[in-house]
C-alpha cells in the first residue's frame, strides 16, 4: 500500500493529501482581498505554498478546476492566472460558476499535481 | 497497462472505477431521506460500502467534492460529515452549490481514494 | 520523477496532461452546434481525439464530470452520451448544473482516463 501524507489536517479536511506521486489540494479560497483578481492571486500563492510543502510546484500541476462566484469575473480571474501560470507547463483546466461556501469567496481553485 | 476494475456497471456509468491503487467513485446521491443531514449520512454510507468493495475505506480518501443544491445547508451537511470523517485522515475537500440532476437531490459527493 | 507530457499547450491551459499512466483532459466545450445533444456529441468527439493522441481511449475513462448550463437538458445530453459510451467500460460520473465560461456553451465535460 502506498503511504498517504496529509498536510494541515483539520477536523473536517486536510489542505493537501499526497499519495505516491500525486498531490490533491483542497479547494483554496481567500477572503482577505475584496476583488477577484486579488483573491485569485492570493489563492494561487496559497497553492504555491502548499505544493512546495508537498514536494511539488506549479510546473507540475496536472489539473485545475476554477469555481467563480460570478462567471462575469472570468477575465479578472485570468489576469492573476495568466501572470502566475508556468509557460509551457499549463494544467488541464475547467472553469465554471458556482456559489461558494461563504459569500465573501469570489473564487475557489482546486488542483491535482504531480510530486 | 494497469488493469481497470469497475463496480456496479450500468449503461451510463459505473459507481466505482479502480485503476492501480486509485479508486474513483461516481457522484453519490440518495433521495430516500428528505433533509440534507440525512441525505449526507446516507450518501456517506454508500461511499463506505463502495470503497469497501473496491478494497479501500474512508481513511484512504484523497479528495472529496461536495455539491449542495443550496449552499445554505452547508452546516447541516457538515453535521453528517463531521460525525463520519476519519479524524487525522481527512481528505482534501471542495464544497460548492450546484443544481443537481433531480430536484430531490440536496447533496452529491464525489470522491477519489487510494486502495 | 514521472515525466509529464502536455498536449495543445496554450498560454492558459493545456488540453491534455499525461502523467505516468493517468491522463487529465481540460473541460471540453464546443459552440459550433446550438443544441445540447449536438454539443455533447461534438465534445465527446474532441475527447476521443485528445485521448487517442494521449495514448488512451474512451474504454479507459476512469471519471467524467459533466457540467450542464441547464440541468433540464439532462436527457438531451444523455442521448449523445449513451450513444457514445463504451458498454461495460462506463466511467464513474458526476453531473451538475453550472453556468459556463461563455453563454454559448451548453455542456462541458472533464475526464480523467488511464493510458
Amino acid at each position: 500500500m502506498t503511504a498517504i501524507q496529509r498536510l494541515d489536517i483539520g477536523p473536517r479536511m486536510s489542505q493537501a493529501v499526497v499519495c505516491g506521486e500525486t498531490v490533491y489540494l483542497a479547494g483554496q479560497v481567500n477572503k482577505d482581498v475584496a476583488d477577484v483578481t486579488g483573491q485569485t492571486a492570493a489563492v494561487l500563492k496559497q497553492i504555491d505554498d502548499l505544493l512546495a510543502r508537498a514536494g511539488s510546484s506549479k510546473e507540475k500541476i496536472l489539473s485545475a478546476t476554477i469555481y467563480l462566484a460570478d462567471v462575469k469575473s472570468f477575465a479578472d480571474m485570468n489576469k492573476a492566472w495568466d501572470a502566475w501560470v508556468s509557460a509551457g507547463n499549463c494544467p488541464a483546466r475547467t472553469t465554471l460558476e458556482a456559489k461558494l461556501a461563504a459569500p465573501e469567496y469570489l473564487v475557489e481553485v482546486a488542483v491535482i499535481a504531480a510530486k
